[in-house]
């Protein structure tokens, strides 16, 4: 499909005719489940990991066999208002790293073979500082959007999503304070590893540019995304709605990532289902954004660094519980006994 | 080495000479850490992970390349109280569904390509109903402590601890009352799915069993073992105790394979410092019995199969953690700028 030239307005009818799970799929997973040379349900989450695959994909034998991390890169305008630890060239960088194989992400999608695509996103042209202007215009925006859904065609069966980008971490946090409410405070967190002055600073800059729009909770969602987003974040919630109506599931990584869900969650509360959060970041604000969209992460392991590399390692958790659910043996096969 | 002949005596004289870390294999790793193209500890409990490996692998560049999962089977006379939900053929059946490759474990195994032995501690000869009688003699005990000692050989780098054995979840109930105090309602859970008046009856026989032994927290930690244990479990101290002299880190399962990490926590605090806790199991007491050795788990996925499967979704994430140690670029190598 050419998505291309959509405005927010097809957008947001997509929202509106996303489809739902099926139920069906579940149920065959349900049955199969209890037929496991194991007591039922003693594989906790691996199981509902293998429910929500058959759920979102359609299909009553889950599996995950061309899983897809899909890591997008933005510049920002905000980041010359020095709210990051790092310069701004190191987006780029850190795309030609992750060409060359020498990022985190690199080896834990070799560690759990892992397809990576890295899109970057019209890196020389930084979107506008969003303390005094809008991100970008609209039709800008809806075309990234669309760019995003794009970036899932190829027959992906599961899609982690992953950012890079200097200064997103501010970005994000003036997004969830537009959406959600609270203070600047309650949404900003060291990033990259900003503390004291700057990390001041990073909380009067996220304030200034949520009052710019008006103050928290007034703009409908893709003015959020519009008004105080980045390329890679509505690239990210384009292909979140893509992924929905191509029935492929999508982990969400950190706390960028879940910026870009937060969008979608707060036009609909159902248009997440097909998605799981990763983890719970050691970005602060990380588990207060997760707790407004009612999400339940899988792992805790204090990382922060983005890239999908939280994605990632939760994808190797789900492709271990789709071989599980479809490798294991039955009672009857084994010639175990089931329970008394 | 040989150490089937060793009483309990010579194990307590090899606790006393545990080696402890490599600290200078620790600062390697510490040092290339800062190196690394991410901002330093964004990576949270991976890069902890690669610092526990460096210490107990005395290695400046760990490496998981020869990770084994051990399994240990054996049967209990308690179960003949009724305190399981499967009766206790299964044991037998479930250690041929190994051998089979019907199991959760053995799809976790290909999943994160970690190798598998499985062991049968005379299967045929169930130790004695501790609700009566005491489990085994020393000799028979330290001889499968042994047995447990000499299954670590082959070049291992990494060893995951699993279990199976029909009524292990009320000996494990039994090994911590008599260890860790408290009442015996608070050690005992559903295991397999045990429930109302089985239940109940599961909490009288940890009772009796650790009365007929004068009380919780009157033993030495050899003698609960060998008075209320089983085989897989003294298989499983053995190992741990010679993977601390062998330089393999240990990744501990669930509330039957931490029973048998507590003999050593009992004896000595740090007897388990080149352990890692995998999760914490649904089994509602696991929680407990890690606060109890000061333990902090790896994963929280409500998993309460045994089998060594929660090790083996950890070792998936150890595995990752030292890839991605070992194999990122370092800022200068990739050209990124450091931190302002």
């Amino acid at each position: 499909m050419s998505t291309s030239a959509l405005p927010f307005d097809d957008f947001r009818a997509l929202v509106e005719t996303m489809p739902g799970p099926d139920m069906e799929a579940v149920a065959a997973v349900r049955q199969r489940e209890t037929q496991l040379t194991k007591p039922a349900g003693s594989l906790g989450r691996l199981e509902d990991l293998v429910e929500w695959l058959a759920a979102w994909q359609g299909q009553p034998k889950p599996r995950v066999s061309r899983p897809l991390v899909a890591v997008f890169a933005g510049n920002h305008g905000v980041a010359k208002r020095g709210v990051s630890a790092f310069p701004i060239e190191v987006t780029e960088q850190m795309v030609s790293n992750f060409a060359a194989g020498g990022a985190a992400i690199n080896q834990l999608c070799i560690a759990y073979d892992l397809g990576l695509k890295v899109f970057e996103l019209a890196l020389e042209i930084p979107t506008a500082d969003i303390s005094v202007e809008d991100a970008f215009e609209e039709a800008d925006c809806a075309a990234t959007m669309a760019f995003g859904m794009e970036a899932l065609s190829g027959g992906s069966d599961l899609v982690c999503l992953g950012e890079m980008g200097i200064g997103n971490t501010t970005v994000a946090a003036a997004i969830f304070h537009a959406l959600f409410g609270g203070s600047a405070r309650d949404w900003v967190g060291p990033g990259t590893g900003v503390e004291g002055d700057a990390l001041e600073l990073k909380v009067k800059v996220v304030e200034e540019a949520v009052e710019r729009c008006g103050g928290p909770e007034k703009l409908e969602p893709f003015e959020v995304l519009r008004r105080l987003g980045g390329r890679e974040i509505a690239a990210m919630t384009g292909l979140i709605l893509a992924a929905r109506m191509q029935q492929v599931p999508v982990v969400i990584d950190g706390f960028v990532t879940s910026a870009a869900a937060a969008i979608l969650y707060k036009m609909d509360e159902r248009a997440l289902d097909h998605c799981i959060f990763a983890h719970v970041s050691a970005e602060p604000a990380h588990q207060k954004a997760i707790d407004a969209m009612n999400g339940k992460p899988l792992l805790d392991l204090g990382m922060r660094l983005g890239e999908g590399t939280g994605a990632a390692v939760a994808a190797g958790i789900i492709k271990a519980a789709a071989a599980t659910h479809s490798g294991m043996a039955t009672f009857e096969d084994a010639g175990v006994l089931n329970k008394d």
